[in-house]
């Protein structure tokens, strides 16, 4: 369901640099399929840092791990492409598996298309008119396959109004919502409402299944609840034929408790042909602090996660600089905001590397971020640490999404921190 | 001090789209430089939202108010580049009478220099074997005047052996810092290590001044009192014949203390010409947030500042549509994480337009947001608010660095939110 050809294709015409960060030396615009001929290595100080890098064989085994997870479950695939928008990472995760990918927004979806994604849940509602004609312009490609949900009716008569005048049909899922939720209708007269709005334009809407983000609930028992609710409502409107589409989806999981998904909707009969889609994004790096605390749970909890060899591992880290020791005590790195997510836990200081030593060590367990500024993290250190400036840190991290986008290229290093590839993001 | 023609022809070689997000319909690649002729407008619903803005009336306010200020004062402006990385607004700062750009990163300097910026101080630690690189390969041309700030003589040994190698001469300032700060020399004793390691490398390292940030205290009497350090660190290498650069400078100020930084350091006199250089950044949006309240110090304490008719204007603003009220008194709204600061203060619903109607109108100040994820917003409203799915709000922001690196292009409109301009910005 995706184009390797012409994806390959698109990715040979992008150069890296010669303006970005985390990069070497690329003084002449270079295309970034050829990055590996540089043969840079971080610790030969070929890279500037901060730099981004994914580690290769860790991401090789996040893949894997989760093409087996869904396939045990007899599931699909739709990874939330928003955590990485990196085209060339899609291209991986459709390559292990994956059914289609999950985007949040149009020009998301838009940046998908371009690089060859033809099958796409938009989980979230598409609304405006310069929105809606983007993706009115991509589904020109009968090819493309393309979901997208509602939860009023106010938005789905805007859609059936736009989809009207160009003449084409729209496939929507119904997403159900959770009183203190996020979106997602509520209660009955809600559904009702958007169920009569679809009605109303049978030949420029259809509707082909149901969504949930379970994610904004915080507790196991509440969560099965929601997704047996998805089960009645995707019977019920099976059982009023008001399942319009040729295709029809039940789809949900983010990447906390996408376990929960699986358990509760494997082997779902409702007499037709069904999609049951998973939609988690962060796997594919994972991380050292809110996903490692989803994961550890899974692994406890979850028969097939805790059947597989290794549970998912962290693959992205963040290499910066001592810049100064200003203080006893007190490391100053070049590594801020405008480098690493921050609101989920900075990131923490895992290897020390001195240009000219052997290998990296484990960074000693009291070296700490305590805070940081746009282009500067404070780090707290013994008073004795052998530490100096020019040292090198590599930093684990929480939170992938909000570190992928501060990236417009990251790269890929093999297990002797050789930079082998390098993936553009296009957030 | 910069190649106007160099820069705009760089410029015209910059696309926009297809795959950003804030744009309007480019299916095929366009000169970023003939945006205007797209003819967008905000309340046509012709760009997809979210979007970031830039008042076109309000930065050229914000540009000669600072003009104004700065040679009111017989100063120089080098704004910190930081904020914004958007060549095209440097190429703006310096047609209204900067000195220079001052920037954090040796990528983000070369990313200036590529768009014809040709003075350049950075004001951070320059570490690292690849980010020296970076700079040997600017100062290849001889045009390129630049200045890096130091703070222990580990850096210097490592600036001085590099550039030894290189048989090219890097003019330095001397960072003071202050106990509990950033980075920055605490005593003497650290000074004096600093100047000895500066003497070892007379052919690759000049001393050229002494540089500060103020924006590390917080309160006016010990950000005066650092300025005075200042003063007397750079009489005391006069006096010992250290300056060893052609051309001596004095820099410090940030976005919220510029003003000290004038009153103290105007019609200072050292006996030999001297350079004294102010370094704010988010002047030029300014924000109604963390500058905001800088500013009303400013304008209260400062004769100049007060003397001028009105004060710094918020110029960035980002749009986003209701996407859901899925129960009474909650908004939804596209708008993120991915589009907008958070750390300062949440984005300030600041005006409302429903399709269709004449103008927007101000946005009901009991309109908040609570939340954001990394997509989507919270927004509070009143269970009777007049607020429908497919509005749009206008969000008035803080922080305009972590803002504008959510964004690879903004788009310029003119006070009818019309587009006449796009400026690409390079993270």
């Amino acid at each position: 369901m995706y184009k390797e050809n012409n994806l390959q294709k698109m990715l040979t015409e992008r150069v890296l640099g010669p303006t970005g960060k985390g990069l070497g030396d690329v003084s002449s615009q270079l295309p970034i399929t050829d990055t590996a001929q540089l043969g840079w290595n971080l610790l030969q100080e070929d890279v500037s840092l901060p730099v981004a890098v994914l580690s290769h064989s860790r991401v090789q085994h996040n893949l894997e791990w989760m093409r087996s997870f869904i396939s045990t479950y007899g599931l699909k695939l739709a990874p939330h492409g928003k955590t990485t928008m990196s085209p060339a990472l899609f291209h991986q995760q459709l390559a292990h598996g994956a059914w289609g990918i999950t985007l949040a927004t149009a020009p998301q979806v838009q940046a998908a298309y371009r690089f060859g994604v033809r099958r796409v849940i938009m989980a979230n509602q598409l609304v405006g008119r310069a929105n809606m004609a983007i993706i009115s312009r991509l589904l020109q490609n009968p090819e493309f396959d393309f979901f997208v949900i509602v939860d009023s009716a106010a938005n789905v008569e805007q859609l059936g109004q736009f989809f009207s005048q160009t003449g084409q049909r729209l496939k929507l899922l119904l997403e159900l919502g959770v009183d203190g939720g996020r979106t997602g209708v509520r209660n009955e007269q809600d559904r009702a409402a958007v169920l009569d709005a679809i009605a109303a334009y049978p030949q420029s809407l259809a509707l082909a299944g149901v969504e949930v983000y379970e994610g904004v609930l915080k507790d196991e028992v509440s969560i099965r609840e929601f997704l047996r609710r998805a089960v009645r409502e995707l019977m019920t409107l099976e059982a009023n034929n008001l399942l319009t589409s040729d295709t029809v989806i039940l789809t949900g999981a983010g990447s906390a408790w996408f376990d929960l998904v699986a358990e509760e909707w494997t082997k779902l009969d409702i007499g037709r042909p069904l999609d049951i889609v998973l939609r988690p994004g962060c796997y594919l790096t994972h991380d050292v602090g809110i996903y490692k605390a989803s994961e550890a749970r899974i692994h406890a909890n979850n028969p097939v996660a805790r059947s597989m060899q290794a549970s998912l591992l962290p693959a992205l880290q963040l290499w910066a600089y001592v810049l100064s020791i200003p203080e006893p005590g007190l490391a100053i790195l070049g590594l801020g905001k405008r480098d690493a997510a921050f609101d989920a836990g900075l990131p923490i200081p895992a290897k020390h590397y001195r240009p000219g030593s052997e290998a990296p060590v484990a960074a000693p367990a009291d070296w700490q971020l305590t805070a940081m500024m746009d282009q500067h993290a404070f780090m707290k250190v013994s008073a004795d640490a052998d530490l100096q400036v020019g040292d090198m840190l590599a930093l684990d991290i929480s939170h992938p999404c909000l570190t992928f986008d501060k990236w417009r290229q990251l790269l890929v290093i093999d297990d002797n921190y050789t930079v082998i590839n390098a993936v553009e993001t296009f957030f």
